[in-house]
């Protein structure tokens, strides 16, 4: 089973999508894995219950693929959804083949510089790139945190960039379709 | 070994407080984990290669640990940071204990419905709370994404969340204490 990760489940249409990125899945060759939510009966219980739940759901379809394509798309801020980035961990933990894709193609110091400290990032006495809150600004020319970055290439996989059109960042599927190709190769 | 995972190595002062966060390891009987950037040799290196060097040494102290204390206190946004966020998934993966704490006391619905929308999420037809951007604003009475809180608690780890001064989001060491104390607890 390939795992599709990704921030699909809080979409709008995320249904949608993840029905066009299951059929795109079974066209190159894999099982794809489905929503937990479309699967558990929430009734009766509470918020953190079916957190639990949803948690528990997520780590037994991991547990049973082989492949984790990841959605890395900047989400709600500079870096991919935590959610993702946890499972991307714990794929690569259990040495499954790991690929990803983002719809920015802007790399991560341009989103750090750019779009979060807006200009006010600047070299200290020693040179390191810092924004006004002391933090430093990493730069490994990767697309997020070298973690992330890090997993993908040791893994072997691909980690995909690409720009896409304005308001398409959750719906242009060329970059997982890109990381299906580079994993239907891998798999031989 | 107790993997100290957290955005330290951001910080101006961020060796020293891996220094301190080590006393209070060894004080409470765990080897710490040291930050990988301290042992490597990065001269000559491309960027690219020393974020590369950097994930592997990271891996292989992770690998080497039996314990993972996590630093979750947002980091540039809502949530923890990504690398911290990878490093938890993967530890759990190895079935780990895990354990993690947020110098910030407010819930992860607090921050998102407040901090990042700004009281502009409502509630959908369908009763669904939505940001403008149409994304779901989940609610599980979590610290944060489902993710994070549940492989927590389903480790038989504890999270940790204590509101701090202002100022000392990144230097106030109670709750990585707290999470030393039920650590040692654990272990027996």
């Amino acid at each position: 089973m390939l795992y599709m990760a990704g921030p699909e489940v809080f979409l709008r249409d995320g249904a949608e999508v993840m029905r066009r990125k299951g059929e795109l899945a079974l066209a190159h060759g894999f099982l794809p894995s489905t929503m937990a939510e479309q699967a558990l009966d929430f009734s009766g219980k509470a918020p953190l219950e079916i957190g639990m739940a949803i948690y528990r759901a997520n780590v037994a379809m991991m547990d049973a693929s082989s492949v984790i394509i990841a959605n890395l798309t900047p989400f709600r801020g500079i870096s991919a959804d935590v959610g993702t980035v946890w499972e991307l961990g714990y794929m690569v933990a259990h040495g499954k083949r790991a690929f990803g894709y983002s719809n920015s193609a802007k790399p991560y110091y341009e989103r750090l510089t750019e779009d979060h400290y807006r200009g006010t990032a600047a070299r200290d006495a020693e040179g390191v790139m810092r924004g006004p809150d002391g933090l430093m600004v990493e730069n490994h020319g990767m697309v997020d945190n070298l973690m992330i970055d890090g997993s993908i290439a040791e893994a072997g996989g691909t980690l995909v960039r690409r720009e896409v059109s304005p308001g398409a960042e959750w719906t242009d599927l060329a970059g997982f379709e890109q990381c299906l190709v580079a994993a239907r190769l891998a798999f031989g």
